[in-house]
């Protein structure tokens, strides 16, 4: 299926209303290449420091993900700690290291450079079109962002968005980017920056999907239990990319095929800390949620002779 | 069809990014029944002073809304002045003057008593039963509410809540009546007060419905453009209610159904100050609506041999 990630692998530290954890796997690129192994190989492009565990490497290498473009400079491993509060929609950050991440210059393998999926996690903008740079003829690329690169590297993230088929954002990188506070006006005028399709993430509302004049509105799953947001956007951007890199297609249906999968894949994600649930996660439970969330998203046509006087 | 509601006639002065309006038509009662009376006619029991305009009555009366039950009270009417900041997501009170409703008494008609279809809007609990102790055999009783009554009147709230069917929150009313934050589990324990369903509304978002281990989740109509948010919770239970009624069934398809109505018709409510949506608003423009709303909502089932290694 040929589908590429660029981002960062990193070693967390997490507090949550339900627990704390230090050093657990995490970055964009683990997350997201975990989940898009569920339907095929995946190869990922990050770096890590000298003190990253073998343990890591062994858990992505077993799910089939190609680490041959996964970089270990002398230092440390890029680090993040957040908290959540007890609603667990906005993460607090309370260090950043970027440490081995801060010169990474991304180089694919030369068998990377034929990879027809591409997705540019959230790095900055120049580094995302290094990557392009490399690929000889991306048939679908998928971009991810955040309100640092928006605010601070505006033009060269737009440099990027050209090149870009899909944006993912969340509804506040939406409005920031178009500058535009209502999230239909802003998911158009993102469309005009380059990108043929913009998935707008709403955390536990669901994502709308916004391509030409089609909508595609997705409820997320109701979870009674959430532990860990982490990861939730990289999870959903591997569940999508992951099936299209596998069906082969991109046509209207088969990306709100992609976008449930997506969430999904997050929904499992979201359950336990780090990329624990994964581990565990099998294809029977993915279906098993997918069928669920059809089965609560269906409602039938309207009867005729329905109205008071006339209209019927 | 025989659908009754209870509820405010108001008049409203509005602030919103978009402009101002004062003493415009407002209130619960009279959302709720302007969208009702698409389906078919409703009763309205509520009070309004001297100074309340001829030509709102004419407009309710002119919808086939049966205004029997509509007291005339010596003293003003009851008046309530908002203003919407720019995310259009909050209403903040800037008046209220209860006036003649200070003191309403809900009489019903006699020939309401045999209303089969009963809203409950959002008023003092109390006044909910007063007006349900009146009613003969209701064959389905909805109820609203608001944080107001939740924290004041949370004993005679929870009365209320036994002899109700189907209860109409938002989701922070759903928190703070349950006393928990996950939604799900917070309509988990609305259930055990009485309600065999709820509705939980979510503005922009959508709204989620559970009834007994039934989930429907619901996306809100995305608009580009909101006016103002008023009475588009009242809006919700009308086109719900008014739906119900008058295809006189409560399976769960129906149900369904109903809510998506009830999204439709919020959603054109806000596109307007006031009623002033309704006025124009046909009974094909909400199929048109219904019938988008499908459209936006459909997946089809995931393929077979979709997963990587074994799964299927």
């Amino acid at each position: 299926m040929a589908l590429l990630v660029v981002g960062s692998i990193a070693l967390d530290s997490l507090e949550t209303p339900f627990g704390r954890r230090e050093d657990v796997l995490g970055g964009s690129a683990s997350y997201f290449s975990a989940c898009a192994s569920f339907f095929g190989p995946t190869r990922v492009v990050a770096v890590v420091g000298e003190d990253f565990p073998e343990e890591h490497v062994r858990f992505l290498a077993s799910r089939g993900v190609d680490l041959a473009g996964l970089a270990r400079q002398p230092g440390r491993t890029f680090r993040w700690k957040g908290r959540y509060e007890f609603d667990l929609n906005t993460a607090h950050t309370l260090d950043t290291q970027l440490n081995v991440f801060a010169k990474f210059q991304p180089a694919l393998p030369e068998h990377y450079r034929d990879s027809e999926y591409v997705f540019l996690g959230n790095i900055d903008p120049d580094l995302q079109r290094a990557v392009l740079d490399q690929v000889r003829a991306p048939r679908l690329v998928a971009c991810d962002t955040m309100n640092f690169w928006i605010e601070s590297k505006r033009e060269s993230l737009l440099r990027t968005l050209r090149r870009v088929d899909l944006l993912f954002v969340n509804d506040a990188e939406a409005r920031m980017l178009a500058g535009e506070h209502n999230v239909v006006k802003a998911a158009r005028k993102i469309l005009s920056f380059g990108p043929r399709s913009v998935v707008v993430k709403r955390g536990e509302y669901g994502a709308l999907f916004f391509s030409g004049d089609e909508v595609f509105a997705s409820s997320a799953v109701p979870l009674a239990a959430v532990f860990d947001p982490t990861g939730a956007g990289d999870s959903f951007a591997g569940g999508f990319m992951g099936y299209v890199a596998r069906v082969r297609r991109e046509d209207p249906a088969t990306l709100r095929r992609a976008i449930v999968l997506g969430s999904v894949l997050a929904s499992f994600t979201v359950e336990q800390f780090s990329l624990d649930r994964l581990r565990s996660l099998t294809p029977e439970e993915i279906r098993g949620r997918y069928a669920e969330a059809r089965e609560r998203a269906h409602f039938d046509d309207l009867e005729v002779d329905l109205f008071a006087g006339n209209g019927g």
